[in-house]
């Protein structure tokens, strides 16, 4: 990765962004990573245009990436249900060449569904994109959530 | 697989194990199968009793058999599709060991889900009890289609 610009705090302030860093620390069962700052530890997430188009498209997209694919998904599940109190899980599905889509269920509801395209260049621009992209997804499934509340609790 | 007992016409009268069948044979390109029954298309979906105590449970369950479950599942979303004419997308999620779950999407409704656990041991008792089985899961998601037809066309 390239060094990063400063980050502006307001991202890390983000509901979504701070749901994935909790998501990545609790993996940190021998507390490595305790003096690692936020922005350390999301710096994998964030893959600039330049990088992007250099990165190969061949075959299936490398298991690291599509972690941060579901990591990406999880914490947006994880800030549903602060933001609602109900539980979001994701269910991702990967078929070929980085081709896949990933769901949110919530109840009996599929609160958000995306295709997944070109997933070998999973990442943003930089942590506003990332907090930005990350609280678009909560939105939309909390407006699908409300417009369905019975099935999201059924 | 142990010699079967001389299937019964009803279970494959079914609609269910119609649409496995048809599953299974459209993965036949080169018709290598085109002479084979459909019981012995379906023989590995039959595992006796006495054939899963002697299973072992170890580690994650094998391709082939994890394979079988998404046809299997693949094949109650084909029959769902057919029956009410809304597409039903399985998506499987094997977490460990034989653990995972499966759902059923139809449109933004969560149309079937269910556990999964012993992957190992997938298989049913005969013929009877595996169109029995898929039977089930469709009538299952078929009522839930019909409490929340909105959703299911959303």
């Amino acid at each position: 990765m390239t060094a990063l610009a400063a980050p502006k705090d307001d991202a890390f302030d983000s509901p979504f962004v701070k749901s994935l860093v909790s998501l990545i620390r609790a993996e940190d069962s021998f507390g490595a990573w305790e003096r690692r700052s936020d922005a350390r530890l999301l710096e994998d997430f964030i893959v600039t245009r330049a990088e992007k188009r250099e990165m190969p498209m061949m075959a299936d997209p490398d298991p690291d990436t599509v972690d941060r694919v579901e990591k990406f998904y999880k914490a947006v599940g994880l800030t549903i249900e602060k933001r609602c109190g109900l539980m979001a899980s994701p269910m991702m599905k990967m078929s070929h060449e980085g081709f896949g889509r990933v769901v949110l269920l919530v109840g009996r509801l599929v609160a958000f569904s995306k295709s997944l395209r070109d997933v070998h260049r999973f990442g943003f621009e930089d942590f506003e994109t990332l907090a930005a992209e990350g609280m678009k997804a909560v939105e939309q499934a909390v407006a699908v959530i409300e417009r369905f509340p019975d099935v999201a609790r059924a």
